[in-house]
């Protein structure tokens, strides 16, 4: 993670600082940007951000501000748990959306958040607040909820004590409601929820297990609220998610870990 | 691009030589791996590596190895012709997928070849040797031609003087022959080819196009050959190609570049 802005921190660090100065809806930034984020001076922002864009890993507009270069996807595309879990789980993914014609999508855990790392998008189906490679709050979505209640004694204890924002009226927040539904999360290996992070949209996620039984990321379906039946959508979520544990080793006689 | 192992080179330009020494089908470096590649001491190259992997740029595994990170992986995510075209396209995608069950991709030029930028994979089609991310060459591929064929005089001339690898006995290397070709993908816009990158599969791409006019990408559906008729296919590739364009801003007005 980045430092705050030491005088110490070496020049590697303060390129690093530089690249993921890049946010979702901050990705076009100008020098100006750069210097008020990173708080670093102007001559050496500048010479970093040319130095980046020498590389590929940053691309300068022709308005003079700096975007992430395709390079830098490319490079990011060889992450290897996105690179073998979405290929894995595509043609379910697939499959899925083809049933369904709802919004389908595939999440991991990173610190605190959920990352998306896989969506198919239904033209029909509700507008989505984030992207593929945006992060979602733990306590309040499907993909969280299932991806927090296997995350270890350790990160639920820190998530519940700690802020839990209030997105929708519909956000469950109270601490022991919340302990209730990682309860049940771990027994079923699936969670549903309704509006509590955009009223009128609910998702019903589901577990992917690995072979030592791990929970490595969760599966979700997205619909606009009363659009369709929840328990007619659970069971396909469901067995997708099943037939995707079991490409990555999963099979019954597995048992399940909650850390 | 990474210059050649100097000793003048920068802290800066050291750091990215060792991240983008992560290349497709090298995607774990060991230390070991990382000095061979980059020419660099142990020291430094080691010293870099556990930079990088302090910010989430890189992974450590349990075996030593590193890989590119799921950090890294967000923040190319935010690269915007990748995903403003993406998000456009996948729609089109998903369509053109649901009524051919076949392979369908999405390249842009990059350089002198062709990076797949998206991909829906059927199960029961042809396997395909790259992946999202990979990249293609201009001159035996469906989408590698229409980006070739209006990507500028420079870029055509300078693809036909240099090496014209033959993947296959099918691989059209004659360079009056790709002229010939040019000339055609230009007045309509599609290329198809037949097993000239891997013997037995075949595609059938069509240009994307701004609403300057200018190509910003190619659309293909990718199959097995002998499996669909492409005159059957053809129609139903150029017409999600317009519609992905039309919402670039393109219209039937607007006169397509070839530079």
């Amino acid at each position: 993670m980045p430092r705050t802005s030491e005088p110490g921190r070496t020049v590697g660090s303060r390129l690093l600082e530089v690249l993921f100065a890049f946010q979702p809806g901050n990705s076009a930034l100008s020098l100006a940007d750069l210097v008020r984020t990173t708080g670093m001076p102007h001559a050496t922002v500048r010479r970093l951000a040319v130095e980046l864009a020498d590389f590929g890993a940053l691309d300068r507009r022709p308005d003079g501000r700096f975007t992430v270069g395709l390079r830098l996807w490319q490079l990011g595309t060889l992450a290897p748990l996105t690179e073998s879990l979405r290929t894995l789980a595509q043609p379910f993914l697939e499959d899925l959306y083809t049933a369904l014609h709802q919004h389908v999508q595939l999440a991991v855990l990173e610190g605190q958040e959920a990352v998306i790392i896989e969506r198919l998008s239904a033209s029909e189906a509700p507008e989505l607040v984030s992207q593929v490679g945006g992060r979602l709050p733990l306590h309040c979505t499907g993909v969280g909820k299932v991806l927090l209640s296997h995350g270890g004694t350790e990160l639920i204890e820190s998530v519940l004590s700690g802020e839990l924002r209030e997105y929708s009226s519909r956000s469950i927040v109270a601490p022991e409601v919340l302990r209730k539904e990682i309860a049940g999360c771990r027994r079923t290996g699936t969670a549903t929820v309704r509006g509590e992070l955009t009223p009128g949209t609910d998702s019903v996620a589901t577990r992917i297990v690995n072979g030592e039984g791990r929970v490595v990321a969760a599966l979700s379906v997205v619909v606009r609220t009363d659009s369709v039946k929840h328990p007619a959508v659970l069971p396909s979520v469901i067995a997708s998610g099943l037939g995707i544990s079991r490409l990555l080793g999963w099979s019954p006689g597995v048992k399940v870990r909650h850390s």
